[in-house]
């Protein structure tokens, strides 16, 4: 809370009666609610704005002159973990993007951590320049039919509903579970956070159900892929964040539903963004341009990706240029490409110093990853040959197709076959709950030879490993194990490429900028194999998620979603 | 908190899975999204909307071919005490019209009885059919020149501050209080409330003061008076509630900034509405249907009347017609013309059987007005002719002048002169801590005889009367004191007309057609006396208002507001 003293100051330079602590000089400032564009100065004292459209001296300025000055961006919603970097690697990658806040969802490490990986992220969040917002994770785990390091009930996110950078419910992508209405750990859940936030995940929902979903006065939703769907939901009251992920990308489908009626109903999120995406197109600057690129109107996409984002997610002391908001500004070089020159958080000028001086905070979840050494046996898959159910990857989409595909035999085991891109997946327990390893066939990644492996697999992150080759495939989990989690390429029976992820198995304790270089040499690795997916790291990511069609895979095995029954390999 | 049981019958009624509580079928529902209009069924589970835009059967169902749906109406600022009827009757008034939110202040009732005031209207919130939300009177007395009934401090307020009906902190009216930023009950105040709401009044305030103000962390504004003033504001990031009261109108010169681009960040509310003028022109329904007329775009006048406001004062759960939120909806025949033909409040059809199940609530204050007995000399002012200050009342205005006048004297007292529109002005303690009268001179009633007296007179309603007799000034005076206040109007030794206010001296016990009955004779005899005003009651319950211009009288004497100093008479 703001003490009196600070008050009064604030009042004082807002008045002009003092010089402000800051003030950038001759900016024009867009006004977010009329479009209009006003050369004037912006004063701040200290974490706040005190003054616009008026003349103002400060104890520190910068020039604006030929410059734009916006709302900080709102991220709202985003899996910190996507970027595999630490919380305070990716302010320092995301903030001077112009994402002056970022509503996460801890979801992957919750998978792994438990509450020990929602307050990991809490503490982060006291420590990061942006302001770093949390959602606590609602379906953890995804499913039943595989091993987590987490199952978080009601009891377990009760304790943090009240933190003050807590958001409500991460969204609820259980949404079966809300539609049947009998499972009282869903509904308890639903119950306990009325009050404030549930953020949905409602891909493809329509018509009742839709209705059921929202009935449970679940708010928001990122997982819309399509214009008359999205529409549907916007007059049915659901607040539409237009997502553009690495994997998913639903900012061309959307677009055009973004106008003067729709904006303050709209909002722009990441949800999964890798550094190499953020670093060769951006983040949601990237967002921003090319919705204006294709045609919306300016300030409409501003205030999409800034009021409108704080409305929805009730932050209400953000989202405009105005006396007694928080300061968070973008300065941008052009409007209309959403240059970022200079970005402002919480009043304090963006650069490596000021990133340097916070405080650091433990890694956690170091030694997460449990698996017994692998050999080539661990591998093999009993049977004779004929017709088994192969995943179909399908490149760029986590959704699989149920395939039925002929395979070779040994007569005892059933083999890879690498002519015809049909490889091995196996998912290993990473948990020390047991040893259990899920076996099946896989096609789509191309692989002549080799193995790849992740220790990133949503949602309960045991490792997934594809093959043609049983002993590279032992290399590979082995190496993973060693490193405490990552991604490894093996061929030949030694590690070709690797990116260490020891913290929870899913981020790397090193720079963004050294994950974005390694992140280069692991596709080419994997492309040396023969691999001809675009992102196969993305790709294996999402072969063991049980909760999205077709076929997947757990560490219980082959998994057919669609059926919710697991199946013979 | 929402039980689980009623989140799974909400859930599956919503989904069709089960038949609905409430079904309106066929209605034309307006989406204040993107203004589109499309025959539907609107289904409800108990006070919760649970799906739109879908074929639903209901356990009951109205018949909604040829209505229209709208969300209900929220007034986002008034008080309640100026209707002069009770929370009860102000709810079975102001509902029928569509209002099925309205966020009062408790301003009067604060100053004449302080927390016992508040207590009240959070208790009668508790009874209402509508959602009455309570914001906490800010400035309490409005100044240190008169005798009121009370003097709230932060920290009266604060045990009210987390109350589920509170919505922050009320209308911000001592603004030099903040400027000055050096008064530590203004910037406590200020202060606790940072992270609510803080509602403002910021009358003509503009450039570097308006940054100060709003530095502050003040988010709305209803005293806004021009277009001109309006654009500023909202430029800065104030909401602009567009005020259209009984004597404050400022809806024809506010209309022209409502349009598209700023419906998101503009309100409507009423502050101060008389029973008659909502009987003759209607409430919020009034005003939309105004704005309509005047070319405003429809689905944006409706979106600034329920949804803008919803979001202003963080109400997230109502404001759309959505599965999800509270069930108020009003149906209209027409929807330019805003003809409200039924009410839903939370759910439930709104007419006279669910108001007659209130429960009822106990009065407060009925011994509030502890005038002693007045007799003429008490009204006498000692002095010889000259000329002297006089009030200059001008017509459907709060503002006076500072006028000097010739009065005559009988050589030891100074005389009130019918015939050049002088009339003796007094404004009397009505609280045990004094018997101090002020006594002065007023033109502008047309007073030719008798007397017209009020226990409502803003802000610490003390008793003011007017008249050109004293002894009719005593009659009038001591009536008020015996009916528990009031309006009273005397002439020739004798009570001509009164209307009984025994509810802190504000509000009636009566039914508002009562009070609404009482009003039309009421204006008639003061008219019989010879006054020329429109609405003199409301005149005279703003003479005794220190921090309105320019020239005002308390208990303390004759008060110039410019210099903010008592004047001799």
């Amino acid at each position: 809370m703001i003490n009196t003293e600070t008050l009064a100051r604030a009042i004082a330079q807002g008045r002009g009666a003092e010089p402000a602590d800051l003030v950038i000089k001759d900016v024009g400032l867009l006004d977010i609610v009329s479009g209009d564009v006003t050369t004037t100065d912006i004063a701040m004292c200290g974490d706040r704005i005190v003054g616009t459209y008026e003349t103002y001296n400060g104890e520190a300025e910068i020039d604006g002159r030929g410059l734009f000055a916006v709302p900080g961006f709102i991220d709202t919603h985003l899996h910190v973990e996507s970027s595999l970097v630490t919380p305070a690697e990716f302010d320092r990658c995301v903030l001077p993007h112009g994402v002056t806040t970022a509503i996460c969802d801890p979801h992957e490490i919750a998978n792994v951590l438990g509450v020990d990986g929602i307050r990991y992220f809490l503490d982060a969040s006291e420590t990061t320049i942006m302001d770093l917002r949390v959602q606590l994770s609602s379906c953890v785990p995804s499913s039943d039919f595989e091993t987590s390091g987490a199952r978080l009930t009601v009891a377990d996110l009760l304790p943090f509903r009240d933190h003050p950078q807590v958001i409500g419910l991460a969204e609820f992508m259980n949404f079966p579970g809300v539609l049947a209405a009998d499972d009282p750990e869903v509904l308890d859940k639903l119950a306990a956070f009325q009050d404030g936030h549930i953020d949905g995940h409602a891909p493809l929902l329509r018509g009742r159900d839709l209705n059921g979903y929202l009935a449970a006065g679940i708010a928001t939703d990122h997982e819309t892929t399509s214009a008359a769907e999205a529409r549907e939901k916007l007059r049915k009251g659901m607040v539409i964040l237009i997502r553009e992920g690495s994997v998913s990308k639903d900012l061309q489908a959307l677009a055009e539903v973004l106008d003067e009626n729709t904006s303050s109903f709209m909002c722009l999120c990441t949800d999964d963004r890798n550094p190499l995406d953020i670093a060769e197109q951006g983040h949601l600057d990237y967002m921003i341009r090319t919705l204006i690129d294709l045609g919306r109107p300016l300030h409409h996409v501003y205030r999409a990706a800034t009021w409108s984002a704080a409305r929805a997610f009730g932050l209400s002391d953000r989202g405009l240029i105005a006396p007694g908001r928080r300061a968070d500004i973008v300065l941008v070089e052009d409007l209309e490409a959403c240059a970022v020159r200079t970005v402002i958080s919480a009043g304090r000028m963006v650069n490596d110093d000021l990133f340097a001086e916070r405080r650091e905070i433990a890694p956690v979840g170091l030694d997460s990853v449990k698996t017994q050494t692998m050999s080539a046996s661990d591998f093999e898959i009993a049977g004779a040959a004929g017709s088994v159910p192969v995943i179909g990857v399908e490149p760029g989409r986590i959704i699989t197709a149920h395939r039925q595909m002929h395979v070779a035999s040994d007569g005892n085991r059933r083999m890879a076959d690498a002519g015809r891109d049909i490889a091995k997946v196996a998912v290993v327990s990473r948990y020390e709950a047991n040893d259990n390893i899920g076996r099946g066939f896989v096609t789509g990644f191309g692989l002549k030879r080799g193995a790849i492996a992740s220790s990133v697999a949503h949602d309960a992150h045991n490792i997934c490993v594809i093959g043609v080759d049983d002993d590279d495939m032992a290399v590979a989990v082995n190496r993973l194990t060693e490193i405490g989690g990552g991604f490894v390429v093996a061929s030949g029976g030694r590690v070709v490429a690797e990116l260490a992820l020891p913290l929870a198995g899913l981020m790397s304790l090193g720079s963004f900028e050294s994950v974005r270089a390694d992140l280069v040499p692991l596709r080419e690795a994997a492309r040396s194999l023969g691999c001809t997916l675009e992102e196969p790291f993305l790709q294996v990511a999402f072969l063991a998620l049980p909760v999205i069609p077709h076929l997947k895979i757990t560490d219980h095995g082959m998994f057919d979603v669609d059926r919710l029954t697991l199946v013979d390999t």
